[in-house]
Protein backbone atom coordinates (compact mmCIF):
# COMPACT_ATOMS: atom_id res chain seq x y z
CA UNK A 1 0.00 0.00 0.00
CA UNK A 2 1.33 3.81 -0.64
CA UNK A 3 1.20 5.83 2.21
CA UNK A 4 1.62 10.03 2.54
CA UNK A 5 5.44 11.06 3.70
CA UNK A 6 5.28 13.67 6.16
CA UNK A 7 7.55 16.68 6.54
CA UNK A 8 7.38 17.98 10.17
CA UNK A 9 9.32 21.51 10.15
CA UNK A 10 9.99 22.30 14.00
CA UNK A 11 12.79 22.55 16.44
CA UNK A 12 14.13 18.81 15.36
CA UNK A 13 15.00 16.63 12.29
CA UNK A 14 17.71 15.73 9.76
CA UNK A 15 17.56 18.64 7.92
CA UNK A 16 18.48 21.95 9.30
CA UNK A 17 16.30 24.45 7.61
CA UNK A 18 18.64 27.47 6.18
CA UNK A 19 16.16 29.45 4.05
CA UNK A 20 12.45 30.23 3.39
CA UNK A 21 11.64 31.91 0.07
CA UNK A 22 8.38 33.11 -1.26
CA UNK A 23 8.38 32.55 -4.92
CA UNK A 24 4.77 33.35 -5.63
CA UNK A 25 1.44 33.01 -3.76
CA UNK A 26 1.86 32.64 0.34
CA UNK A 27 4.91 31.65 2.06
CA UNK A 28 5.45 29.05 5.12
CA UNK A 29 6.25 30.31 8.35
CA UNK A 30 9.86 30.45 9.44
CA UNK A 31 11.23 26.65 11.47
CA UNK A 32 14.54 25.76 12.05
CA UNK A 33 14.37 21.94 11.41
CA UNK A 34 12.65 19.60 9.04
CA UNK A 35 11.91 16.11 9.68
CA UNK A 36 11.01 13.70 6.87
CA UNK A 37 8.40 10.99 8.46
CA UNK A 38 5.82 8.15 8.00
CA UNK A 39 3.64 9.60 11.44
CA UNK A 40 1.20 12.43 11.33
CA UNK A 41 1.81 13.90 14.23
CA UNK A 42 2.22 17.40 14.19
CA UNK A 43 4.92 19.20 17.56
CA UNK A 44 1.43 21.20 18.77
CA UNK A 45 2.04 24.47 17.61
CA UNK A 46 5.79 24.30 16.74
CA UNK A 47 5.82 24.52 13.01
CA UNK A 48 4.22 23.43 9.79
CA UNK A 49 3.76 20.20 8.30
CA UNK A 50 3.07 18.71 4.74
CA UNK A 51 1.90 16.16 3.30
CA UNK A 52 2.90 13.80 -0.03
CA UNK A 53 2.86 10.54 -1.59
CA UNK A 54 5.59 9.29 -3.51
CA UNK A 55 3.29 6.81 -5.57
CA UNK A 56 3.00 6.13 -9.50
CA UNK A 57 4.39 7.93 -12.05
CA UNK A 58 1.31 10.18 -13.22
CA UNK A 59 3.00 11.79 -16.71
CA UNK A 60 5.93 10.07 -17.51
CA UNK A 61 6.14 7.39 -20.12
CA UNK A 62 8.11 4.17 -20.61
CA UNK A 63 10.94 5.75 -22.57
CA UNK A 64 11.49 8.58 -19.92
CA UNK A 65 11.42 5.95 -17.23
CA UNK A 66 13.67 3.72 -18.67
CA UNK A 67 16.07 6.78 -19.22
CA UNK A 68 15.23 7.62 -15.86
CA UNK A 69 16.36 4.69 -14.00
CA UNK A 70 19.33 4.48 -16.16
CA UNK A 71 20.65 7.95 -15.43
CA UNK A 72 19.06 8.96 -11.06
CA UNK A 73 20.96 8.14 -8.32
CA UNK A 74 18.96 7.25 -4.83
CA UNK A 75 18.45 9.75 -2.61
CA UNK A 76 20.94 9.49 1.32
CA UNK A 77 23.94 9.77 -1.19
CA UNK A 78 26.74 10.82 1.76
CA UNK A 79 27.80 13.19 -0.74
CA UNK A 80 24.54 14.73 -1.50
CA UNK A 81 24.06 17.38 2.09
CA UNK A 82 22.41 19.89 0.52
CA UNK A 83 18.94 19.95 -0.19
CA UNK A 84 15.58 22.05 -1.25
CA UNK A 85 11.80 21.20 -0.58
CA UNK A 86 9.84 22.81 -3.44
CA UNK A 87 5.95 22.89 -2.62
CA UNK A 88 4.18 24.25 -5.37
CA UNK A 89 0.09 24.31 -6.14
CA UNK A 90 -0.96 24.86 -9.83
CA UNK A 91 -4.03 27.00 -11.18
CA UNK A 92 -7.33 25.78 -11.26
CA UNK A 93 -6.97 26.43 -15.05
CA UNK A 94 -4.60 23.89 -14.80
CA UNK A 95 -6.57 20.97 -13.19
CA UNK A 96 -9.36 21.67 -15.42
CA UNK A 97 -7.10 20.12 -18.18
CA UNK A 98 -7.31 16.59 -19.48
CA UNK A 99 -4.56 14.54 -18.98
CA UNK A 100 -3.17 14.34 -22.52
CA UNK A 101 -3.92 18.45 -22.31
CA UNK A 102 -1.26 18.67 -19.36
CA UNK A 103 0.98 15.80 -20.55
CA UNK A 104 1.51 18.22 -24.07
CA UNK A 105 2.05 21.30 -21.19
CA UNK A 106 4.72 19.58 -19.01
CA UNK A 107 6.71 17.75 -21.76
CA UNK A 108 5.64 18.45 -25.39
CA UNK A 109 6.07 22.63 -24.69
CA UNK A 110 8.15 22.54 -21.75
CA UNK A 111 10.32 19.84 -21.56
CA UNK A 112 10.18 19.68 -17.86
CA UNK A 113 11.57 16.04 -18.13
CA UNK A 114 14.63 16.96 -21.00
CA UNK A 115 15.02 19.76 -18.54
CA UNK A 116 15.51 17.75 -15.21
CA UNK A 117 17.24 14.81 -17.31
CA UNK A 118 19.97 17.31 -18.24
CA UNK A 119 21.41 17.81 -14.26
CA UNK A 120 21.19 13.74 -13.38
CA UNK A 121 22.65 12.40 -11.76
CA UNK A 122 24.09 15.22 -9.38
CA UNK A 123 20.87 16.47 -8.36
CA UNK A 124 18.52 13.60 -7.31
CA UNK A 125 14.54 14.31 -6.98
CA UNK A 126 11.94 12.72 -5.46
CA UNK A 127 7.86 14.02 -6.38
CA UNK A 128 5.23 13.61 -3.81
CA UNK A 129 1.67 13.75 -4.98
CA UNK A 130 -0.58 15.95 -2.49
CA UNK A 131 -3.53 17.11 -3.91
CA UNK A 132 -5.83 14.03 -3.23
CA UNK A 133 -4.55 14.77 0.18
CA UNK A 134 -6.88 18.18 0.86
CA UNK A 135 -3.32 19.36 1.35
CA UNK A 136 -2.75 23.76 0.72
CA UNK A 137 -0.35 22.27 -1.81
CA UNK A 138 -0.31 19.86 -5.01
CA UNK A 139 3.21 18.97 -4.87
CA UNK A 140 6.10 18.77 -3.08
CA UNK A 141 9.46 17.80 -4.12
CA UNK A 142 12.14 16.85 -2.56
CA UNK A 143 15.97 17.45 -4.37
CA UNK A 144 19.42 16.58 -3.20
CA UNK A 145 22.54 17.20 -4.47
CA UNK A 146 26.01 18.06 -3.31
CA UNK A 147 27.90 21.74 -2.36
CA UNK A 148 29.52 21.32 -5.41
CA UNK A 149 26.43 21.31 -7.95
CA UNK A 150 24.46 24.58 -5.84
CA UNK A 151 25.06 26.57 -9.11
CA UNK A 152 23.68 23.60 -11.63
CA UNK A 153 21.05 23.15 -9.50
CA UNK A 154 19.94 27.12 -9.24
CA UNK A 155 20.17 26.63 -13.07
CA UNK A 156 17.78 24.02 -13.21
CA UNK A 157 14.93 25.67 -10.88
CA UNK A 158 15.67 28.91 -13.39
CA UNK A 159 15.43 27.23 -16.15
CA UNK A 160 11.98 25.29 -15.04
CA UNK A 161 10.26 28.38 -13.88
CA UNK A 162 10.86 30.06 -17.59
CA UNK A 163 8.79 27.35 -18.89
CA UNK A 164 4.88 27.62 -19.98
CA UNK A 165 3.80 24.96 -17.37
CA UNK A 166 5.24 27.28 -14.80
CA UNK A 167 2.65 30.03 -15.71
CA UNK A 168 0.12 27.28 -14.36
CA UNK A 169 1.93 27.58 -11.14
CA UNK A 170 0.51 29.93 -8.43
CA UNK A 171 2.49 29.15 -5.11
CA UNK A 172 5.49 28.29 -4.91
CA UNK A 173 8.07 28.10 -1.78
CA UNK A 174 11.50 27.37 -1.57
CA UNK A 175 13.50 25.62 1.46
CA UNK A 176 17.12 25.09 1.26
CA UNK A 177 18.01 22.43 3.98
CA UNK A 178 21.55 21.03 4.95
CA UNK A 179 22.50 18.17 6.70
CA UNK A 180 21.87 18.65 10.31
CA UNK A 181 24.63 15.99 11.21
CA UNK A 182 27.08 18.69 9.61
CA UNK A 183 26.64 21.79 11.97
CA UNK B 1 -8.63 22.96 -2.81
CA UNK B 2 -9.65 19.40 -3.16
CA UNK B 3 -10.86 17.41 -0.10
CA UNK B 4 -11.36 13.99 0.57
CA UNK B 5 -15.13 12.61 0.42
CA UNK B 6 -15.73 9.82 3.21
CA UNK B 7 -18.01 7.24 3.38
CA UNK B 8 -18.95 6.23 6.85
CA UNK B 9 -20.92 3.25 6.95
CA UNK B 10 -22.51 2.51 10.39
CA UNK B 11 -25.92 3.16 12.05
CA UNK B 12 -27.26 6.09 10.12
CA UNK B 13 -26.75 7.90 6.39
CA UNK B 14 -28.72 8.95 3.13
CA UNK B 15 -28.66 5.07 1.75
CA UNK B 16 -29.04 2.22 3.55
CA UNK B 17 -27.14 -0.56 2.34
CA UNK B 18 -29.07 -3.68 1.06
CA UNK B 19 -26.38 -5.88 -0.05
CA UNK B 20 -22.18 -6.57 0.11
CA UNK B 21 -20.95 -9.03 -2.09
CA UNK B 22 -17.43 -9.84 -2.14
CA UNK B 23 -16.16 -9.67 -5.82
CA UNK B 24 -13.14 -10.95 -5.13
CA UNK B 25 -10.41 -10.12 -2.19
CA UNK B 26 -11.28 -9.43 1.21
CA UNK B 27 -14.75 -8.28 1.54
CA UNK B 28 -16.07 -5.57 4.18
CA UNK B 29 -18.00 -5.90 7.16
CA UNK B 30 -21.76 -5.58 7.15
CA UNK B 31 -23.44 -2.29 8.17
CA UNK B 32 -26.87 -0.97 7.95
CA UNK B 33 -26.20 2.30 6.49
CA UNK B 34 -24.27 4.36 4.68
CA UNK B 35 -23.18 8.44 5.32
CA UNK B 36 -21.25 10.36 2.74
CA UNK B 37 -19.85 13.55 4.15
CA UNK B 38 -16.51 15.61 4.37
CA UNK B 39 -15.93 15.11 7.87
CA UNK B 40 -13.55 12.41 8.91
CA UNK B 41 -15.07 11.50 12.28
CA UNK B 42 -15.75 7.64 12.35
CA UNK B 43 -18.75 6.58 14.92
CA UNK B 44 -16.32 4.76 16.97
CA UNK B 45 -16.49 0.76 16.78
CA UNK B 46 -20.01 0.87 14.45
CA UNK B 47 -18.94 0.43 10.96
CA UNK B 48 -16.02 0.87 8.15
CA UNK B 49 -14.64 4.26 6.66
CA UNK B 50 -13.97 4.77 3.24
CA UNK B 51 -11.84 8.16 1.84
CA UNK B 52 -11.46 9.01 -1.15
CA UNK B 53 -11.13 12.79 -3.68
CA UNK B 54 -12.79 12.84 -6.41
CA UNK B 55 -10.52 15.75 -8.52
CA UNK B 56 -9.78 15.93 -11.62
CA UNK B 57 -9.64 13.99 -14.95
CA UNK B 58 -6.54 11.18 -14.76
CA UNK B 59 -7.21 9.56 -18.38
CA UNK B 60 -10.15 10.87 -20.12
CA UNK B 61 -9.00 12.47 -23.42
CA UNK B 62 -10.55 16.35 -24.35
CA UNK B 63 -13.05 14.61 -26.81
CA UNK B 64 -13.94 11.95 -24.20
CA UNK B 65 -14.35 14.95 -21.53
CA UNK B 66 -16.83 16.47 -23.96
CA UNK B 67 -18.74 13.47 -24.94
CA UNK B 68 -18.86 12.84 -21.55
CA UNK B 69 -20.49 16.46 -20.46
CA UNK B 70 -23.02 16.24 -23.39
CA UNK B 71 -24.49 13.07 -22.40
CA UNK B 72 -24.21 12.78 -18.10
CA UNK B 73 -26.60 13.35 -15.91
CA UNK B 74 -25.55 14.71 -12.22
CA UNK B 75 -26.00 12.88 -9.30
CA UNK B 76 -28.59 13.04 -6.84
CA UNK B 77 -31.62 12.22 -9.45
CA UNK B 78 -34.95 12.14 -7.47
CA UNK B 79 -35.45 8.49 -9.63
CA UNK B 80 -32.41 7.48 -9.02
CA UNK B 81 -33.11 5.99 -5.73
CA UNK B 82 -30.72 2.52 -6.58
CA UNK B 83 -26.79 2.86 -6.13
CA UNK B 84 -23.80 1.26 -5.79
CA UNK B 85 -20.17 1.53 -4.21
CA UNK B 86 -17.39 -0.27 -5.89
CA UNK B 87 -14.53 0.14 -4.13
CA UNK B 88 -11.96 -1.21 -6.32
CA UNK B 89 -7.64 -2.04 -5.33
CA UNK B 90 -5.70 -3.20 -8.55
CA UNK B 91 -2.23 -4.92 -8.13
CA UNK B 92 1.04 -3.47 -8.47
CA UNK B 93 1.67 -5.14 -11.73
CA UNK B 94 -0.84 -2.46 -12.53
CA UNK B 95 0.70 0.86 -10.79
CA UNK B 96 4.27 -0.08 -12.13
CA UNK B 97 2.57 0.78 -15.35
CA UNK B 98 3.51 4.47 -16.43
CA UNK B 99 0.68 6.63 -17.59
CA UNK B 100 0.51 5.54 -21.38
CA UNK B 101 0.56 1.91 -20.71
CA UNK B 102 -2.28 2.08 -17.88
CA UNK B 103 -4.31 4.56 -20.30
CA UNK B 104 -3.40 2.14 -23.45
CA UNK B 105 -5.16 -0.95 -21.44
CA UNK B 106 -8.08 1.19 -19.64
CA UNK B 107 -9.50 2.33 -22.95
CA UNK B 108 -7.51 1.08 -26.33
CA UNK B 109 -7.66 -2.62 -25.09
CA UNK B 110 -10.62 -2.34 -22.47
CA UNK B 111 -13.02 0.22 -23.85
CA UNK B 112 -13.95 1.24 -20.41
CA UNK B 113 -15.18 4.83 -21.41
CA UNK B 114 -17.04 2.99 -24.31
CA UNK B 115 -18.33 0.95 -22.15
CA UNK B 116 -19.34 3.75 -19.57
CA UNK B 117 -21.05 5.92 -22.57
CA UNK B 118 -23.41 3.39 -23.67
CA UNK B 119 -25.28 3.46 -20.38
CA UNK B 120 -25.60 7.25 -20.02
CA UNK B 121 -27.63 8.80 -19.02
CA UNK B 122 -29.21 5.61 -17.20
CA UNK B 123 -26.41 4.84 -14.79
CA UNK B 124 -24.71 8.76 -13.32
CA UNK B 125 -21.28 7.98 -11.98
CA UNK B 126 -18.39 9.47 -9.79
CA UNK B 127 -14.88 8.44 -9.48
CA UNK B 128 -12.97 8.65 -6.28
CA UNK B 129 -9.05 8.07 -5.89
CA UNK B 130 -7.79 6.81 -2.64
CA UNK B 131 -4.64 5.30 -3.32
CA UNK B 132 -2.46 8.89 -2.50
CA UNK B 133 -4.38 8.62 0.94
CA UNK B 134 -2.95 5.51 2.06
CA UNK B 135 -6.15 3.77 1.82
CA UNK B 136 -6.91 0.05 1.50
CA UNK B 137 -8.67 0.85 -2.36
CA UNK B 138 -7.39 2.82 -4.98
CA UNK B 139 -10.49 3.73 -6.45
CA UNK B 140 -13.88 3.85 -5.06
CA UNK B 141 -17.04 4.25 -7.72
CA UNK B 142 -20.57 5.30 -7.05
CA UNK B 143 -23.45 4.73 -9.35
CA UNK B 144 -26.68 6.08 -9.47
CA UNK B 145 -29.59 4.86 -11.50
CA UNK B 146 -33.51 3.87 -11.13
CA UNK B 147 -34.84 0.99 -10.58
CA UNK B 148 -35.94 0.49 -13.90
CA UNK B 149 -32.19 0.88 -15.41
CA UNK B 150 -31.16 -2.06 -12.56
CA UNK B 151 -30.87 -5.18 -15.17
CA UNK B 152 -28.40 -2.31 -17.41
CA UNK B 153 -26.12 -1.68 -14.58
CA UNK B 154 -25.72 -5.54 -14.03
CA UNK B 155 -24.73 -5.20 -18.27
CA UNK B 156 -22.86 -2.63 -17.45
CA UNK B 157 -20.85 -4.23 -14.50
CA UNK B 158 -20.81 -7.88 -16.25
CA UNK B 159 -19.10 -5.91 -19.43
CA UNK B 160 -16.39 -4.05 -17.22
CA UNK B 161 -15.66 -7.34 -15.45
CA UNK B 162 -14.36 -9.07 -18.40
CA UNK B 163 -12.51 -6.82 -19.59
CA UNK B 164 -8.26 -7.00 -19.76
CA UNK B 165 -8.56 -4.02 -17.13
CA UNK B 166 -10.17 -5.86 -14.63
CA UNK B 167 -7.21 -8.28 -14.99
CA UNK B 168 -5.05 -6.19 -12.94
CA UNK B 169 -8.59 -5.65 -10.19
CA UNK B 170 -6.83 -7.87 -6.82
CA UNK B 171 -9.44 -6.29 -4.42
CA UNK B 172 -13.49 -5.59 -5.44
CA UNK B 173 -16.39 -5.33 -2.72
CA UNK B 174 -19.65 -4.31 -4.29
CA UNK B 175 -22.01 -2.79 -1.83
CA UNK B 176 -25.99 -2.03 -2.76
CA UNK B 177 -27.78 0.79 -1.55
CA UNK B 178 -30.84 2.06 -1.46
CA UNK B 179 -32.67 5.96 -0.44
CA UNK B 180 -33.08 5.63 3.35
CA UNK B 181 -35.97 7.90 2.86
CA UNK B 182 -37.97 5.25 0.49
CA UNK B 183 -37.58 2.93 3.40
Amino acid sequence: MTHPSVFCAGEEGQWRIVDIKQVCGLSLPPADFLKITDIDAREEGKGWLLRGTAGHARYTTRSEADQLALRQDPLGRASARCAALIPIRKSEAWWSLVQDERRSIIEETSQHFRIGMDYLPAVARKLYHSRDLGEPFDFLTWFEFAEESADEFETLLTRLRATEEWRYVEREVDVRLRRADQL
